[in-house]
């Protein structure tokens, strides 16, 4: 189902539904970019921290907007012994609401956008008809604001700040809009003592407005109803309206209520995220990282400096996380399977020894044919993620006795992979643990190594070449972490490195110790 | 005419002779955004100085895409006393063209993008079809690279840095790439031997490829021509055949002949930009500052820190410059035109005094009828806004004796408006003056102001009430200048302030003092 700023009100329901009755979520994102660093390599390094590996892609991915949610739910239906899906693909844009909403800026990467192109991306979808969405500090402000119209039209809203203005009179009309005001108090008290029901004043600015409301409210405490109306030109003008006391309580109650209705906008597709929250339900991802740590930069808050504290705000949103890439990963699935990008994971998870999940589309929800990839849409990347966990949950069954064929998505076989997000390209850390500490593996054989930079791979594979095997992850173009394959080779190496001009060598505790330095001083 | 990646190749002679064969040329840009400062306000304060302007745009608007260009080419034709126009709206996006091309990062301001949308704009033929570009550098080092590599191939690059790996035999070959390597000169020998024309060799890394040219070239040095070609999934491998020298030159010259168009490709939509700019004719725009900044900045090189270095780049590239603008806020023209705005002053221009210019579009273009508005097409807006220049122009036509209906580009009465360009929004400095200095005007009787961020401009009229007219430059939520109307007002305003605990004044004067110590210490 696709959902853009056009259904999303009237799709609300279907899609909190859908969540409420799932036995687990699948979710994917698309970004605008990757890496506004130098290369996404140099953004993971081999022999990052997982401190450091959050800190980098807090600093250079968050700047992307993720502009496409997809959303798959899966319910197992005991009778029929399948799965049935509810698949969702929102379109998402930061659509200014008003004229003083936050006005996003967000970075596009030329390539990002360039391959989404290329799988025939729909833009146009995206910014015409985007879902807009605050935060949790920009929601709380905007009900704020409307609060503090409200004070401000009863009347009762009192400035409490040092103004050469306050002090004075109950309204304090600035001389050159004394002549403005006392026209308006004529205009209305016109429209007391005639017929008319309603009058409007003309067009006026923010300022003449305030002056108008607490005039008005001073002058004439009960029997007129006043609002501000915007005509098709975007001029704001106030319309005073007679009313007795119930119809002004009745004309309040509908302004709160299409103010509600406002701010309900406004929140937008953040709905949706609180509603996936708030289910505790298993949400399923596959190299799922940037998209949890997306999901919470836009829907809830800033990414917390600190990776702890990453950790606790992600548990608080998504109590319960699987990364397929990572199980994938993982034995005794690692060593069956020889792809984990998520379409050839797909392929390898409907072959022996695994088995194709019984899955079926519900009624009025597309649904998506594997044989014709769709790949890169959001929707179905959720949906096939979903697939891969369902193969993979299964397969554990198998090991029962008797055998399970069914592994329902709150099996304790499960647990073992939860909260566990796949760490890109670091050699000795499979994952983040979102519900814990980090491994920390020993990096005793591991050189940092600087050099020229015209050096290559191959000159760094010469220069250790008598150590046999070595690894080289590369840092910038004139340093790299080398791993040496025995741990008493680096005292040699050290040793070696004394006289040479070219290049230099520290061990990976100097190195640490000698950044920890640089950064906390 | 719409011109994208698809037909840009072919319809480049047709935009270079309607440049050369027209009388002015007429612009305008698309942008991403406007601004990634706080405001676009606080971009523009009332009382910036042409340096602080420039400074401000350069740090806060570059980073934005222009993504549709717009040109229409104006031709007189004498006979039937009426202009031809030629308008072209060339899509443009920076397509990363090679795995080492750069990947360029462009922020996006959601009201920018959410206004467009609301025009119809097509992002997706920007993003899909859009015309890649190179600027001045980019091009260079392509092309050094393209030189690097044939150098390379023919075996005569020389490594010139300290490598462990050099100073060694010709072809130092690593260990463990010793088997692939005696493996390819076998097969090689083989070709040589038999009667096959060319032989396949495996896929390989980018490293081994370069082994392999450099063996290859220094074993065989006569008889055969080495090219790397790609797969369809991208897998590069190398290609051995057998030649004779008359053979091998063709084949080598074909390659540079490729390479040539590849280059061309890349430099893309700057060719365009290129050849307006050699033409050295008069090119009109409106509110044109931003438009030229980002066509400097994309398409020939980074902008200069420097406003005197700007001007100086502008005036290379674009020799004569008119900014319709800034020529309907001058007399003759400011006392007949209310509003400035580009569909606005088309609209008066064709009424009284004026008179609406005789323009016809050539045959195989778009022909814009004005009456039903296509505003904010890049191409559309070029068009009316070279007709509100003719319009104007033939207007200082009137003024002759005896009168002249028609007054040409060249014409002298045109000049005192060239190379100036409209500042917005500062209160005494209407243009940037690309060909000279800038005006400077007296500022004795502006104050600068801080206050608390509670304070209104109502507050600022409170506090100057004594003086009678004032006017107010924000310049963020604690800050302002103020311009008094009178000089010897400033002396009793900075009297009075001595005593004020919660506002301070400083002259303009002492406010710029201080901002240059600021900045210079
Ligand atoms: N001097 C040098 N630097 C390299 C080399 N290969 C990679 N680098 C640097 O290391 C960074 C990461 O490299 P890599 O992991 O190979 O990824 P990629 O460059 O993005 O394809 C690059 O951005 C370069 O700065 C090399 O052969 N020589
Ligand atoms: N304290 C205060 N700051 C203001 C007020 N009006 C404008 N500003 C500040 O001055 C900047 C420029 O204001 P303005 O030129 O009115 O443009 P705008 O705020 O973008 O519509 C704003 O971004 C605010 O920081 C005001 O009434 N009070």
């Amino acid at each position: 189902m696709e959902i853009t700023r056009q259904n999303f009100k009237e799709s609300l329901s279907t899609v909190y539904s859908a969540v409420e009755e799932a036995d687990f979520l699948a979710i994917d994102g698309e970004f605008s970019g990757i890496s506004d660093g130098p290369s996404v390599s140099a953004l993971t390094n081999g022999m990052d921290t997982p401190e450091e590996r959050y800190g980098k892609l807090r600093k250079h991915s968050m700047d992307f907007l993720l502009f496409q949610f997809g959303l798959c739910t899966f319910r197992y239906d005991q009778t029929q012994a399948k799965y049935l899906t509810k698949s969702f693909n929102f379109y998402i844009f930061p659509k200014p609401f008003s004229r003083t909403s936050p006005d996003i800026k967000f970075i596009c990467q030329s390539s990002s956008i360039d391959f989404l192109a290329s799988q025939g991306f729909d833009f146009n979808k995206v910014f015409r008809s985007g879902i807009p969405y605050l935060n949790q500090e920009e929601e709380s402000q905007l009900r704020e604001q409307y609060e503090e119209k409200r004070n401000q039209m009863n009347g009762s809203g009192t400035p409490s700040y040092i103004s050469p203005s306050s002090g004075k009179a109950a309204v304090n009309v600035p001389d050159e809009h004394k002549d403005f005001i006392s026209r308006v108090v004529e205009k209305v008290e016109a429209l007391l003592s005639n017929s008319e029901k309603t009058v409007d004043l003309e067009p006026c600015s923010g300022f003449q407005r305030k002056l108008i409301y607490q005039t008005l409210n001073w002058k004439f405490p009960k029997g007129l109803h006043i609002e501000t109306v915007e005509t098709e030109k975007k001029e704001r003008f106030i319309q005073v309206s007679k009313v007795d006391e119930e119809e002004r309580r009745r004309m309040e109650q509908q302004k709160q209520e299409r103010e509600q209705e406002e701010l309900n906008d406004a929140v937008g597709f953040s709905r949706v995220v609180h509603a996936i929250s708030k289910s505790g339900k298993l949400v399923v991802g596959h190299n799922m990282l940037l998209d949890v740590m997306h999901t919470i930069h836009q829907f809830y808050c800033p990414l917390p400096e600190e990776l702890e504290d990453f950790k606790e705000v992600t548990m608080c949103v998504f109590p319960r996380l699987l990364d397929t890439k990572l199980m994938a990963s993982t034995q005794p699935f690692k060593d069956l399977i020889t792809n984990t990008s998520l379409a050839e994971l797909e392929k390898q998870l409907k072959e022996k020894p695994f088995k194709a999940p019984k899955v079926d589309c519900c009624e009025g929800f597309q649904c998506y044919d594997t044989a014709s990839e769709q790949l890169h849409e959001a929707g179905y990347d959720a949906y096939i993620t979903g697939l891969c966990f369902i193969s993979m949950a299964n397969y554990l069954g198998t090991f029962l006795t008797p055998p399970k064929p069914h592994i329902s998505a709150r099996s304790k076989l499960i647990e073992p992979f939860y909260n566990k997000l796949f760490l890109m390209r670091v050699i000795d850390i499979p994952y983040l643990n979102i519900s814990g500490p980090d491994l920390q593996p020993k990096r005793d054989h591991v050189l940092y190594v600087t050099f020229p930079k015209e050096w290559k791979t191959s000159d760094l594979y010469q220069l250790f070449s008598a150590f046999g095997n070595i690894q080289v992850s590369w840092i910038d173009d004139t340093s790299a972490f080398v791993s040496l394959s025995q741990v008493e080779q680096v005292q040699i190496a050290m040793n070696t490195s004394q006289y040479a001009e070219s290049y230099r060598i520290q061990t990976y505790a100097e190195y640490m110790q000698s950044k920890h330095k640089h950064t906390h001083t």
